[in-house]
């Protein structure tokens, strides 16, 4: 059903998906963090190859990059945006990580997420996700080092 | 109001909205391939910077690639998925394109695309894109020359 507050319900319930996804990656606990994730999700991530399908291939590939940390990380999201609609969502935001690496380096880092719900059996349900860096053009490295910073209009 | 058959509906008018950009794509036209988003959109492209912020931002960056290439563009979206509910939908994609560059080189790659949508004046608008490719980890390059292929669950 679908009533003049049914928006702001399903916002906050993805707000708080989302806020127990970002404690989750703060701890690195892979399986909390995939917690709503529907089992025939696609990812676009921020590495190779174009797309992982299936809710399998992504827990692999987020347990091995949670597994290249020690410590907790830490994990912001900034500039998040929701919105939603009976069964359709999105939410995109800049998401910013530090942390130590098993091998001692630092990691300090932003990337954009742009997670794509729909809401099954009353539950919203992640079913793509696209996280990503841009690239320079010049050298084509990867940015791993950009901030945030807004385009003049 | 929302039907039975209006997700059917507004799904319907997606696909000709994809439809008329990929037409403006192909024949290089920056303005037609920007009909119907919004003046607040925000797009986090292939390459730098992490976000353009607004139409005028966008309509700058697509009129610079565009004009990188001569004659007409090949382009093709493949595994396009799209969802919409009420004032709210998204559509994803893989997008291939291939054409010929100002300066003779020829240009063949993919890359993943999200595309976010609300319903403004019964009308659908993007105010979200986010267009990218992954980068390989060992040489922090940008993967320029991938093709689709699923991993395993």
């Amino acid at each position: 059903m679908t009533t003049a507050n049914s928006s702001a319900v399903d916002q906050a319930q993805i707000v708080k998906l989302i806020d127990h996804w970002v404690d989750a990656i703060r701890n690195r606990d892979a399986e909390a963090s995939l917690s709503n994730y529907a089992k025939n999700v696609t990812l676009f991530d921020v590495v190779n190859p174009l797309q992982y399908f299936g809710l399998d291939a992504v827990r692999r590939r987020l347990s091995e990059w949670l597994s290249t940390f020690q410590g907790s990380i830490g994990y912001e999201m900034h500039d998040l945006r929701i919105a939603a609609d009976g069964d359709v969502a999105f939410s995109h935001s800049l998401n910013h990580v530090n942390g130590t690496k098993t091998d001692g380096t630092k990691l300090d880092m932003w990337w954009r997420a742009t997670t794509c719900y729909r809401k099954m059996n009353e539950q919203w349900m992640v079913t793509h996700a696209h996280n990503s860096v841009p690239f320079d053009v010049k050298s084509g490295k990867a940015s791993l080092d950009l901030q945030p910073q807004i385009v003049q209009q």
